[in-house]
């Protein structure tokens, strides 16, 4: 299986590799999991209807456009198998579990990787040459991108949706953090038929343990994936508490709040720290470049005073001098200001 | 998707299709949930680790033996992938998902078929005559087998291991509800490196909500199994009761005073019906064939009674006049009894 994030070492260490949504799990899903316990004895719906009409309900979508998965994970997988493309383009860097999701069906993986010194942009002459070279059957999209932070919003999206309506590929984008970015996702603006959109309740919602995902596509795509899809693969007590996780206001509002409060003053202090250049972020982690020291010297210097980073090592087009920083609770932003203004002051 | 057992009309209706364990969930594993709740945000370990350490200490075999699943189902699709058999040869008549799973990754199925009024018994003269016309990559044997109800102990089974032995053939070997049997598993007794049992916690502990199955193969399959395995496909609730449940010693001793109370009376008493035969059982249910009413009728006649039945036509080698009742509770025994007398006794 291919390496990711978290800290398995031991002792009191705040794990800053992990994207997770800090404010956590409030106690009213708290209360209907525990309501749900009982539920453990029944059979979960064999493909979680009920849970995709409330998560088509929330969109305004037809239930049709929609497919459960247990985490967004199992759709990447899903996706990889039900359309068995030939050919992949993956923008990178980016997530590793494309890659050995279509590799394991055989496709042969193409990267159009972006550049770190122009902030990762996708500029569409560069990418427009990739696509006519190597005519892939599914381009792979993570916006916002994992783990660069960056995003890119609707409008500017649109002439990469007119430059690929060209070809007769796929695009597959995971808009797993884009809850973070305070925008709304493709499928409110586009029904290109050839259009996935995979979603993650992992991040957001901070319920990694629970397993939920879901996408919107096309009746065609969703009906296709239905033919591969394996039956009960989501938890019951997860799939009770998916109204109560999406119709959670006063989670919404305090996710904002914290957003508001915290991502603009990390960024800031992230840039005053010498030695480490951070790119600005449109989600909930930032990608930093550490200019003297690896990621992994510097997790040496940060576990023993309690923090752990993620190393980017294991990304398409990144190496062990980049880290990616969760964006956590104010004091614990304030503890890893500290920590690595006194680890990297050190060559 | 396939078709299965669970009543999902209105009303209150004792549902004797599902063939889950009638105990339920203890107090124990409910306040293990409970107190769990806060690994919802957690990632689960990616492969369910420590759950397979517990497993296999459980069975005092080596962990590398082992690999957890998303319940079973995930493990049937795992192996048919990773597998990729082009014939596989499955023994009927028996659970669906099977068939589904290894026509998925395109293999040829064929169809081994045991006969009703043999007792399904599994004659190895016909069967080697089979096993040498098609020389199978893959056997499928359900041990106990779903419907059917009838069980091969290790005694038995040997002279076929014997005669697989001489093909190529990989023995797929679900024992899902062996533990209903009071024998152990296959893997205790052979380590034949072509051998992958199939075990599923959902019936035994009435945790089908839970998703939480495993496999116990040669370290050659297992380790071929983790090249195909998704990441964090089970839920961390359920992973973190996993050790309460294997070591709840009152839950299994309750299963075996129920099973012992209940299981030859309600046989008996099955056996008296007019227009109905019943097959011995091994395991927890009971398949029945019914000589002048259909399954769905006698459904028609049972449900405003308030009770509801598993009609098996969708089982190769079965119709409509064969039906799978479940074992459960004493009360709901008796009533069942009871309404199948009434019903029946109308042509």
């Amino acid at each position: 299986m291919n390496k990711h994030g978290g800290y398995h070492g031991l002792g009191q260490v705040i794990d800053y590799s992990v994207n997770i949504n800090p404010i956590g799990l409030s106690d009213r899903i708290k209360d209907v999991l525990i309501a749900s316990i009982n539920d453990a004895t029944r059979y979960p719906d064999i493909a979680g209807e009920r849970a995709r009409q409330t998560v088509a309900k929330s969109h305004n979508i037809d239930p049709h456009h929609v497919i459960m998965g247990n985490g967004a994970s199992e759709l990447i997988y899903l996706f990889a198998r039900a359309i068995k493309p030939k050919k992949v383009l993956i923008i990178q860097p980016t997530f590793n579990e494309y890659e050995r999701a279509f590799s394991l069906v055989g496709s042969e993986i193409v990267n159009h990787t972006l550049e770190a010194r122009d902030n990762f942009k996708l500029h569409l002459e560069a990418f427009g040459a990739t696509l006519a070279e190597h005519q892939p059957d599914v381009i792979v999209l993570c916006n916002p991108c994992n783990p660069s932070g960056q995003y890119i919003p609707y409008d500017q999206l649109e002439d990469f949706l007119g430059l690929i309506s060209n070809y007769e590929s796929y695009l597959f984008i995971d808009e797993s953090f884009i809850e973070f970015t305070g925008h709304t996702s493709i499928i409110h603006h586009t029904h290109i038929d050839r259009v996935f959109s995979l979603r993650s309740m992992t991040k957001y919602y901070a319920v990694p343990g629970l397993r939920i995902g879901y996408g919107v596509g096309s009746e065609h795509i969703v009906q296709r994936l239905e033919v591969y899809k394996e039956p009960w693969t989501m938890n019951n007590l997860a799939l009770s508490a998916v109204p109560a996780m999406i119709h959670n206001c006063i989670f919404h509002e305090q996710v904002e709040v914290w957003l508001r409060e915290e991502r603009q003053p990390m960024y800031k202090a992230l840039e005053q720290i010498e030695h480490l250049h951070v790119h600005r972020s449109y989600t909930n982690f930032f990608l930093c470049k550490l200019h003297h020291v690896s990621g992994h010297e510097l997790n040496k210097r940060l576990e023993p005073l309690g923090a752990h980073v993620r190393v980017c090592d294991d990304f398409t087009g990144l190496d062990e001098s980049y880290i990616r920083i969760a964006l956590r609770g104010h004091e614990e932003n304030v503890k890893l200001i500290d920590l690595l203004v006194r680890t990297l002051a050190v060559k």
